[in-house]
């Protein structure tokens, strides 16, 4: 996966266990794609600060991920919704209320899970 | 939920996010149910060390709860996988074929979810 796209995931799920200032730093530099003269402006800070609030949440997301694994959970669980609905849509179901039911049931994987 | 069974379960969530020594301490305490004393003669460090270990380490894991909220998540979570098993087993399917599907359908939402 692209350093980037990882890094924006990573991001949303441990977000907020960063501080607010971290938190905005990282959305502008991973998710608004802004330079680090940019951000340096908004933040109000210099570009030296804003590199190094970079460098070290980048760090802490890496070691959050090592440790509670959410973003490889959340993959692991998209691939089960995946195979759910397809082993659903296997099935060969007859009868208006199955398949209703059946509908129901699939329209709950996708929402919920 | 007795505060005890929730602080055993955090610790189960988030105790990756303590040093060893905390995550040890908690684990004596809250799963193990040892007295302070016990515990700090194990960990040989004071009482007051060990209790100072307890609130501090209380306070964070209830923090993490509150910002990524994987308690809540899992509970959802398992309130999910009843609600499918029991849509599933409500279905009237007939033909051997279908139900052996079912079946592994139900298997693997018992074994992945």
């Amino acid at each position: 996966m692209e350093e980037r796209v990882k890094l924006s995931i990573l991001l949303d799920l441990y977000g907020e266990l960063l501080t607010e200032k971290q938190k905005d730093v990282m959305d502008l530099y991973y998710n608004d794609d802004l330079s680090l003269a940019e951000i340096s402006e908004i933040a109000n800070t210099s570009r030296q600060a804003v590199h190094d609030i970079i460098k070290r949440c980048h760090k802490l997301l890496v070691e959050y991920e090592e440790k509670l694994k959410l973003m490889d959970t959340k993959f692991k669980i998209q691939q089960v919704k995946k195979c759910l609905l397809d082993n659903i849509d296997d099935l060969s179901i007859q009868g208006e209320s199955n398949l209703e039911k059946l509908e129901k049931i699939k329209k709950y994987i996708i929402d919920n899970i």
